[in-house]
């Protein structure tokens, strides 16, 4: 009889353990954020803000509903991981939807991922709003206009032009240090992902231990087939692969480091300089407020993967659209 | 007692029933394929070819395993849905593997997917070799080489080129033939889908339950933000809206039509055509012989939304390259 008792209770207790851990597995967790304030530029997919353990996916589509079956799966949220904050500049042309369509089925694919979609705009547009809406993804949604005058600034008689994306990008650091508690605990790595370029499922894998700024080589950028650092014996870098001004303090793309979140709340003045920043200096304003060359970890097998592209899409020729449009104005693109 | 056994019963049976169902949902199913022969041009995932009931997922990761928990996913297998063969011819350049990952990642969200990878080449190479195998993806991998000497045929003095592709897409509409005995029953679906172009996932679900040859707009071809097939109050396709040639037959993009697996079966004569075929005359080349204007089934709302958009990716301008190269050969791009 007791030996009965126990099988009935073996049998019991296994399958609800299995359910559980598996129901662990696949439900969409909330991003871990405290929320500080609730600001008018930060549009934010759950209404009422971030908070601890608020879910930021909407609904879950019932695996039932063959038309949309596992057609949108929103990203996986498992509490052991930290999450990436993936901050993404985008703006208006022919092409835009297609390249955030691409990176968004990427996105779809890595678990606690947070994507700050910030528009070059004055508002943010339907386009956008709409294709995050129904994106499945955890995402925040801001918005900046790059002054359309980019001489704003002169110095030394020289007209000084913004980088594209440059305000978008620290918008959102400012969005992150507003919202996020340090003392929260939160872990999370920050990683900027433009639109156009190629992602393999590794990379954002081999970034999410970051503990101060991760480094990588990326692909297509600089005239060469990629550009990555220089490792010593140590594992430690000391100088650059590149043709293009190897002497500049960080000379990595934007695509190519990643910085540990905690280290983006205790530096609240690191930004990425507007004024006076030489070409391909951008990367280095950054980060020579955050850390040194003996901080940096290298990653993708010692620098020696290419696991992001930098990837440009040709402008299409729409050639044959009259002045009104030979197609529909309504129909999205 | 008795109310206490039948609660037991329930307690059991009940995370049982549950579990099983969660397992048949996540569990990789095979492409339901009869192998018919085994031809050394074919390379299949599985080394055994095709068989009912035989997965072509070789492995699964396990989930408990952190670093590349989730990184790759296959798709998942649901025995009620139609499979999707997907045809992609792809040709060795620069940008080859980066195209490739971004499509993969793609797919990687389809469900019931098999994908053709035709490699225009006199042999199927270690890049697009080793790519596939870690893709996690059902597929098949093919080669083929468009003859070097594109003015190999002649006709009223003039040299004919062979369109880039159309070979290997024809070698994977006789590999279909030749693997999949059609009274097998085997619900499918043929999509030819180029490796630069972008996909919405919802264009795969358009597509799944084509009983003839679905069809939708495409973005950015023809000098169009899209081009689409124009329809009836009947919902029925009468002309093309588009400036180049609008009366071909049919006046539609690789990317805009998908076709039913039996219906490619059942008219084993019906190939992209190689010569004396105008330029924008491919597409027509193969669908007058599989289906005429009634029967084509408009999707994405009466073809009035664009799913899927012809972007193509620029050269990357490799000038600071030597003639050994700056980076190491042995890293691959």
């Amino acid at each position: 009889m007791k030996r009965r008792n126990i099988l009935l209770l073996f049998l019991i207790v296994l399958p609800w353990t299995l359910l559980i851990s598996v129901w662990h597995q696949d439900v969409g967790h909330p991003v871990l954020l405290t929320s500080r304030d609730n600001r008018s530029w930060a549009y934010k997919s759950h209404p009422s803000g971030y908070h601890l353990q608020t879910p930021c996916i909407k609904e879950h589509r019932p695996l039932t509903d063959t038309k949309h079956f596992i057609v949108r799966r929103p990203p996986p949220w498992t509490p052991s991981l930290p999450t990436l904050h993936i901050i993404t500049p985008t703006y208006a042309r022919a092409v835009q939807k297609a390249e955030l369509t691409r990176l968004s089925n990427t996105l779809q694919l890595v678990p606690n991922l947070h994507w700050l979609l910030v528009e070059d705009g004055l508002q943010r547009t339907p386009l956008v709003t709409h294709f995050l809406e129904s994106s499945g993804l955890n995402y925040t949604h801001l918005n900046v206009e790059t002054p359309r005058n980019l001489t704003a600034w002169r110095e030394k008689g020289k007209a000084t032009r913004i980088p594209r994306g440059t305000l978008q990008r620290n918008l959102a650091l400012r969005w992150l240090r507003e919202q996020i508690d340090s003392r929260s605990g939160h872990l999370g790595v920050v990683y900027f992902a433009d639109d156009d370029n190629t992602y393999s499922l590794e990379v954002f894998e081999e970034m999410r231990w970051t503990r101060k700024a991760s480094i990588w080589p990326v692909a297509f950028v600089g005239g060469l087939r990629y550009e990555a650092p220089k490792i010593n014996t140590e594992g430690k870098v000391f100088g650059w692969r590149a043709v293009f001004d190897p002497h500049r303090p960080f000379a990595v793309d934007m695509a190519g480091f990643a910085v540990n979140l905690q280290l983006i709340l205790s530096k609240p003045h690191a930004y990425f300089k507007l004024k006076g920043v030489k070409g391909g200096y951008q990367e280095s304003s950054l980060l020579k407020d955050l850390v040194t060359l003996s901080d940096l970890e290298p990653k993708a097998e010692n620098c020696t993967k290419v696991l992001v592209w930098h990837t440009r899409t040709e402008t299409p020729q729409l050639v044959n659209e009259g002045k009104k449009g030979f197609t529909e104005r309504s129909v999205e693109v």
